[in-house]
C-alpha cells in the first residue's frame, strides 16, 4: 500500500476527492529518464456504486442500459452496467493518483487498443496495473519525451474488464 | 439541424438533460442491414463552460493543467484544457443524442486510433461527424452485427480535436 493509499483510507473518499490535486503535487514525479520499458505500477482500488453510474451516463452516455437497473435487465447486459466512457475515466482517475507521476503532468496525445472485455457493474471494485511498454524521446521536441503505457482494469474477481495503451508526452530531465 | 437539435435550442440544455434518455427511444432506430459503408451522420452542437471541464477533471483528471485556470497557463498547453477523457465523454453523448440510434442501443467493444489533435478549451463549441467504415454480421452471434465508426470531433473553428474509430454491436433485422 503506497503513501496515497494509505492516507486514502484514513481522511476516506469525499474529503480526498478535494484534495486530490493538492498531494498529486507531493508525490514523487519522474522524468524520461527515470523509467524503463517493464516498469510496472498499480493504482489504489476504486468503488462503482449505482448511484455513480447513473450520474456518468446521464450526462455521458445515456442509454437505458446505463440508466436504468429495470430496464437494464432486459438488455443484451441483462443489468445495470456502467458506460464503457465512465470505466475510461475511472481509468485515468486511477493512473493520474497513482505512483506514476510526472514532472509537470502527462498530456495525453491518444490511445490505441481500448477493449472492453467485461461489463462493470455497480458494487464493483476496480484496480488498474501499469506497465512501460515504451519510454523514448520526443524527435520534434528535445526537452520532451514519448512514453506508452499498457493499463488493465481488473475487478474484484481478477477478470479484465478494460484494457488501452495511452501515449503520453513527459518531459525528460534537464542534464545541462 | 435535426429533430433533436431543434427541440434542444427550444427547450434548452438543462432540461434536455432531464428528458434525454425518454429521447433517445422516440429516435428512429437503426438495425444492421440499415446501414453502409459510407454513411454520414453529424450531432447537434455542445459548449464546453469551464465549470464542466473543472468538475470532471477533479473527479476523473485531477491535474493542475485541467484544475486551476492560473496555474495551467504555466504549463506546455498553456491553459486551461479539458481533460482528453471529459472530450471522448462528450464524443459519446454526442453519438447516443445523433441522428444514429441503434433498436436496442448499442454495446461498445473497443475504440482504435484515439487521438487527442488540439485542446479543448472553455467556451468551445464542438460538433461530431461520424461515418460508417464497416457494417457487418457477427460471425459468432447470428442475430447481431458489427458496425465500426470513423467519429471526428471538431470545434468552432473548424479543427479537428479529436479522432476514434468506435466498434459497436448493434442487432441485425429478425427476418423470418
Amino acid at each position: 500500500m503506497n503513501w496515497l493509499t494509505s492516507i486514502r483510507y484514513r481522511i476516506g473518499e469525499s474529503e480526498l476527492r478535494e484534495r486530490t490535486a493538492a498531494f498529486v503535487e507531493f508525490m514523487p514525479e519522474y522524468y524520461l529518464e527515470d523509467l524503463k520499458v517493464g516498469d510496472r505500477f498499480a493504482s489504489a482500488p476504486y468503488i462503482v456504486t449505482e448511484a455513480a453510474i447513473i450520474d456518468f451516463s446521464r450526462e455521458f452516455d445515456p442509454q437505458p442500459l446505463h440508466l436504468d437497473a429495470e430496464r437494464a435487465k432486459e438488455t443484451f447486459l441483462e443489468g445495470l452496467t456502467a458506460s464503457g466512457w465512465h470505466t475510461a475515466a475511472i481509468t485515468m482517475r486511477l493512473f493520474v493518483t497513482s505512483d506514476l507521476n510526472f514532472v509537470g503532468g502527462a498530456i495525453g496525445l491518444g490511445v490505441d487498443e481500448l477493449r472492453w472485455e467485461v461489463p462493470v457493474r455497480p458494487g464493483d471494485t476496480l484496480r488498474l496495473e501499469m506497465e512501460i511498454v515504451q519510454a523514448r524521446p520526443s524527435k520534434s521536441m528535445p526537452s520532451q519525451g514519448i512514453v506508452r503505457i499498457r493499463n488493465v482494469m481488473k475487478n474484484q474477481n481478477d477478470e479484465i474488464v478494460e484494457t488501452l495503451v495511452a501515449t503520453v508526452l513527459i518531459l525528460r530531465r534537464q542534464t545541462v
